[in-house]
């Protein structure tokens, strides 16, 4: 008999079976209307009345204060680099950019290539694997606003929300840590998020944005599709949005009410992240370099002491039915994402093959 | 007992009932991987197989030469707009374009807001109603391109190619028209077309771009999103793609091949247009005002002589199964989309809607 799949990749990742479930219902006679939700126009009152509803449970969901716009736009959030940077950056002004894995360096190099970006503080001599120590941080007063990324996926390094005075608007790259932990809105004048780890499947961008950081927008030659006064005024859209993934949007957003909340998923997010993180730091066969303190939450990063037994450690977790656990390309290693929707079980079916590996081979010479 | 239901929304527009059961066939275990098409990865080898195939698909379909790069992205086709003009304008340059509606409107004030861009001929004065006759066409010596909308969607007016000495290169707007008809891919420099109609669910853009345009790009700072040069040269992706409506537009790119080919479906599509034009033609009852050799293959748009019957009519339509025959917001009237995916059945049920109410409304007052 087959084990049970669980899909530990980093994004597009797992979604919740109920969501899968939620996607198969809407496919031939959406709401009634005789329509596919991938044939459904979004002007119809049926989609606007959904989108709505979604704004409306993410807005509870996070406690989103009434100052801000949600916008749900479409294509990749790496588009979302360059338009930061072109938005928010006037003359005679600087962005500053923590530097704390490869999302944040990337967001950094296009700022920098378009306008004038500088960093804040950068972990890249220590190969991305600590947080740079607030004392080393040097932020300039011309700043138009600070960025961050909350979760770099690649070694699994966590940045909360760093604690300054709110001078300057704060940015924050949420793709793979939105709605997995709480987080207060009202200290970020823009949030964004890819919606492939925790939202939908790819395609979507999440924004959330303060409505007076559009204020700040000097530029006249924006592209229209790249300013954000469009997307936010532009009623109800500036451009086709992608109408599926808004609705799977909506049903997860409602998944997670659900479940009891973001509260409720984070306290669920610690325990299996606790429980695997453990278990790695109780064993000499296995490492993970990421400093304690800036460990992801979503993205649990560590190798073998033998590396050479990588590729036959992925093997047969893959024969386990374990799938999705090779680390990035760019750093190799191993990689469980544990995302809102990798349930506790998973978890515990790879600390049992962790386990297992471990003894087989311990003691066996590579 | 019910109607059968047709849906002749603009777009996001009817797919295929097949290939919604390829998105449901795909929906919990897509290529045997135990994975949904909602969740694999855009580098597992499945999906980049899956890709190639299309692509291949899609250049057989089209006849697309070797020299061309297909590109799937992400977002809007309203944003090809902004990157158009920005990749290709260059300083001393001017780009040309033909008004022949709405989106070729919207198109050319996104370039003149971006770059220099200059009317080659227009129909605005018209109503958007009849072609520009060629003798009006004004090309400048500085053209960086020339830009067409091959189908306006809004009124129904179709654009074929102009013809004209390949002096400047061609770029055309195919999102409502491309594989309803042949065309000859070496014409053009670049197409694109939003997949919402023709393709896939909406949140795909497609792209075919001659290589050698590339070399024309000037500009420096482009962000990198808006740069063709890294979406053609960016292995395998820039960014995360669409991966779901990548996987429709393949699988839709092998339903066109299951039914014959572009020109079978031309044939096709020619038949279904020229069965509502005849039929409205012959009537006094309801009205066509497009000029006769500028309509539109795949969106009929008509009115009813008397106005104040429309809600009417639209209201008895949708009783009736035939859905999304009210015309954009913009012009109002009556349009009926009939892409690709709307088969004879469905004109010949609304062709029999359109004789019964004339019949039963034609002699009454209102």
């Amino acid at each position: 008999m087959k084990n049970k799949l669980y899909y530990f990749g980093a994004g597009p990742a797992r979604l919740p079976p109920a969501l899968l479930q939620r996607a198969e219902k809407a496919l031939y006679n959406w709401e009634g209307l005789g329509l596919s939700i991938l044939e459904v126009s979004h002007h119809h009152p049926a989609f606007l009345a959904c989108l709505e509803e979604a704004k409306h449970n993410l807005a509870e969901l996070l406690q989103i204060p009434k100052d801000y716009s949600i916008l749900f736009l479409g294509g990749s959030a790496r588009a979302q680099f360059g338009m930061i940077a072109l938005n928010f950056i006037n003359k005679e002004q600087e962005a500053g950019y923590w530097i704390t894995g490869h999302w944040s360096l990337m967001a950094y190099q296009e700022a920098a290539h378009l306008k004038k970006a500088y960093v804040i503080a950068s972990n890249e001599a220590e190969a991305f694997l600590t947080l740079p120590p607030e004392r080393t941080w040097q932020i300039k007063k011309n700043s138009a606003y600070l960025y961050c990324t909350a979760n770099e996926t690649l070694m699994g390094l966590r940045f909360q929300k760093p604690s300054l005075d709110p001078t300057f608007p704060l940015i924050s790259d949420m793709t793979s840590s939105l709605l997995t932990e709480p987080i207060e809105v009202s200290d970020y004048a823009l949030i964004f998020a890819g919606a492939q780890k925790n939202i939908a499947p790819a395609g979507l961008t999440l924004v959330i944005i303060k409505n007076t950081l559009l204020e700040q927008i000097e530029e006249q030659g924006l592209p229209k599709a790249l300013d954000y006064r469009e997307q936010v005024n532009t009623k109800p859209f500036y451009a086709t949005p992608p109408v599926f993934n808004c609705y799977m949007a909506a049903e997860m957003f409602m998944w997670l009410k659900e479940q009891g909340g973001i509260a409720k998923l984070y306290e669920e997010n610690c325990k299996k992240a606790a429980a695997l993180y453990t278990y790695l730091d109780n064993s000499v066969f296995y490492e993970t370099k990421v400093e304690k303190k800036a460990r992801s939450l979503v993205n649990v990063c560590f190798n073998l002491r033998k590396p050479n037994l990588e590729p036959l450690f992925l093997n047969q977790a893959a024969e386990r039915g374990l799938l999705g656990l090779k680390g990035h390309a760019k750093v190799g290693g191993i990689r469980a994402s544990i995302y809102n929707a990798m349930p506790f079980e998973g978890v515990l079916a790879l600390l049992e093959y962790l386990e297992d590996f471990e003894k087989r081979y311990s003691n066996k010479e590579v």
